[in-house]
């Protein structure tokens, strides 16, 4: 790696993130106090403002994507995957060899339909018969091949599997990828 | 409140969410069992997959907001004021009174940035000097008025605030917000 | 407040808006006049040109979103909630403490449908039986949740709700919020 | 439900909706006290709640559009012109004989850009020098052509005219609009 | 109106249009005949390549748009008016006074709807109960409301109207504008 | 071609369009009139009210597209190509063989602004260093590549060209489609 | 043409693509080692990373547009043609005489549609009468219209029409496309 | 795995893909052949109409994803990963932990601007200094980060990286996901 001057370091990019990484954080406060601008408010956050939510790390999301895939490849099925966290977002994508062009965008909107209700699109493409306006909500889709990720019961994450031919298949494939995280 | 039966409770709605409601979320699971959709994989996700992120309380940031929008409306300004998550989602949108139609966006987009980067607007518009490209980064504005919410150090919420007749007006109502939760 | 001077003061905000703040508007047309562009048109619009509308305060809308997500959190459920203006712009959005990635912007749509409409969301999703396409109109969402605020009978602003288990529940929780604004 | 007099009824909402019928509209009102949903809140808000605002009659946000189409018209000029009020809303659009495919949206966003900042769109050009970011707050265009309507120097509406080959050209074309709401 | 010069006028705008305004296009056709460019083609497209098509005057469209309104108007409704053209593309937006929301899109997507198809909405909504996704076209809405223009049986541009308590009031108001066209 | 019943012909499909096919029109009139809805107004527009305007035909669209891939095959570049007309709407499109995924989007900005301006785009980017904000306008690409169709020294077309290493190269290739229309 | 130098020809544009074209590469690549960025990993990806995938020539894919619009032409219906390429990437767009404004997007989404499917449209509406949500997946459209076009039995583009008066009409023709691509 | 029938397995979704899938391809085509649809055409495309492309497997494509990020965790910093294919669409996404909102959205353009050009991002922001507005163009992002994947010295993916304190770390990580695939 090419050594970059701190100034450097600085410039473009996102200095640290969660707390995890708090200690890179520092220098970019530093400098910002000796700015012209409003001075920035340095004391942290109460905790008593502060809530906790839980998700699931990049490596155990990749490894549940990759199970997912491995479930279909294994039966001849070409799909893509998706593992969103709590709030719906993409953490991994996979678009598998062979898979067609609506499959990631499917996988994505089941998953993320699967974490927004905690149960499995199967599950939840049966409210439709009593309330079938719930398929109206922008960002959902109410195909079988989603399933949340729970912890304690309550959704962490969901996967969203997309391209095989039946969306019970689909479903399959994404509850493989979920007991790989139970592993 | 009139009483529903659990059958309805599961109808057409989000069944609990994050793990401080679990006690609610096993209804669902329950129910989910006596289906004929592929059998849902019960049990939990391992602890070691699983990664803890710190945000705000809905009460803090609603909070936090109404302190930048009453240190813009005592010195007479007329704002909008966003609380962001980590993940840059929106917790809270106030559209003042007499805030002009960009403000709001542009609130929730300052937000967006000072926790993208950890840092105020402010501060942040000034590394354009060198890496101009940046603001051509979806979601951004590199406009004063954006700043980030710490804990330890690293960042776990931002607020915005747009409409004054100055970015560093805008910037000072927001770390007003900011520093509401220090208290 | 760092001390600024009018040229900054006028350089990158909105100054002024609504008549309340007529004050502050002198500045920047006097400013106007001096410049090279072609000259600004000085007199206002006559009386007979303009139409009064009605809509909430920021406060009263703040109040409002803060009922109903009161009235949720009381039962133990997570929602979002959405106060919109007679013109469906969103003045307060509040994301609950584990509410789903959904639940804003069914929120929000929800509170459009019932200010178009003036009526309550479930009160409308019937009206399908007879027009099923009205579900089409963009930005519309037909699922109960979306309560209207009305003066002397007209819809002046609209509350959505979105997030617990039945939309029965989620307009209860928006009527709540109403019905603080009637105290 | 308090009574309200048909003429209040239908002045500010959407009274209804289904295809088959005007007829029906009072029993819906009627049906909806009589079903199984939440009793709606028939409280009004209270005046404390409430703010007014100004706007355009569309009767004089059509005669001024007219006004400035015809000030380019005179001069062999083909443009667009939109008129939008204070929340940016697009009261009126026309796209003139042998405007360019770029004219109505370049037009809707000068008259946004104006009614933003409550100043003609070339003056607020000149202050890109000193806040070049301005511009990319969505929804503007810092382009000459767009200028404010007032009453009591609060900006109510906005005229946006765009077509003509020069934005000096196309913001003479918009204060002859505004001009026209004087008389 | 402010003299400028040459120069100034091609420098930011469109230079004429229509075949009506040819005479100002000289102008800039030469200068760049003195610029490094690659040298333009000059030739004119031959006729036997170009085709005719025939739409309103800004003129005609908007007396349309406003008869529509004016018809609305005299019975108490609140409506929004939108003419298209044969290509879908807004001429005339008139979103009358206390219009909902929702109207405006909504009569710009009947027009188009009506536009297409050279029907009437209400005609064309009967068409889903044999082709149900039809309705699934972008930019369409099957509701009521819309009615096209017609010269010579052909569909020439197609007015939509939206925000009356039913379809067919709207579709009433559209056709009392089309009216307007034949007299 | 099966045959298919008028009634199979009406059901879900356009029917008919430009003047030139009128003759296919009445079917759908006159299954209108035995309707029960709003009887259409049947007499067509005044020719007062109409304008013509003139484009290409798709055969000569079509053909000015290959000569433009043509001329950038032949020295062994690849590109994408469009054809836009007088409204900016797309005519043809031609994603060449090799072209990467940012050519033909490009390719219809590069058109959409030189039928908008009436100018080859390497002469309109030059006009930015005048009026940079030009470039702000949506819809609008300011790289070479883009030329106009002219009838009559108006703009009817314009062809745009994306892929080759450079603009101007982009640029010739547009020019001998524009040539090819001359012939 | 013009000469331009090498440093011109690297400029603003693409340089090369397919494997087909790789002989234009070399001098990006070797401009790119002069510079100060981090060193260039020079090395191909291997064999064992690779796949292949089939699709159409332009050349091959205008040719079948063109027989799918002559087809339509022949019998006096006006419709607008798209070709996709596996991954749903438009290659070719023609937008026929007298098209309607909505037939440019069906046409796509048809032939989106069938390529993800490899059936014909016609096919998988039927297949909604089980599975009524799959038209919920974003960017189809369930009409028939659209035909796959294959290679060994697996789907490498497909052909899809939109505008004739019904689906069967438009079906044909894109299966005469598709026809012409077997000679 | 509940035993579906082949009815049941060809209904709701896709059916096989590439050539190296074409065994499930049949019963599709099978059952098609006995719907009363226009018949399909059945012939397969000549091969002198078919053109090869290509691409990585989705295994090498995580695999480099995964290398790209291990690169950048062994340092300490927080970015997402994206990999696109020639085409620019997303094979894999990988949102590391840690990682900012603003991250996937740039990986992804950063890949697809690298993939456009076939040269690293880093290259191509200098190529601004002469031609700034090629940022201009959908979907690019000219900022470090962005590294092609060649074959034979033609692109066929790119890899981009975003979220580091700078660009230049950003594309150190990409390159290291390319050099992964030349093992």
């Amino acid at each position: 790696m090419k050594k970059t001057s701190v100034r450097t370091r600085v410039l473009t990019g996102t200095v640290a993130a969660a707390a995890i990484a708090a200690a890179t954080v520092g220098a970019v406060s530093a400098s910002a106090e000796t700015t012209e601008t409003p001075a920035a408010v340095k004391a942290d956050a109460q905790n008593r403002n502060l809530a906790q939510s839980t998700g699931l790390t990049i490596d155990a999301a990749t490894r549940a994507a990759q199970a997912a895939l491995d479930a279909a490849t294994k039966v001849g099925q070409h799909v893509s995957v998706a593992v969103v966290d709590r709030d719906g977002v993409t953490r991994v994508l996979l678009k598998g060899d062979g898979a067609g062009p609506q499959a990631p965008e499917s996988a994505e909107r089941k998953a993320f339909t699967a974490v927004s209700w905690n149960a499995p699109t199967s599950e939840l493409a049966k409210r439709l018969a009593q309330a079938p306006n719930l398929k109206d909500i922008p960002g959902t889709l109410f195909l079988a091949g989603g399933a949340p990720v729970q912890s304690k019961g309550a959704p962490v994450a969901a996967i969203g599997v997309a391209g095989a031919p039946s969306g019970d298949l689909d479903e399959q494939f994404a509850q493989a990828g979920v007991a790989a995280l139970a592993k």
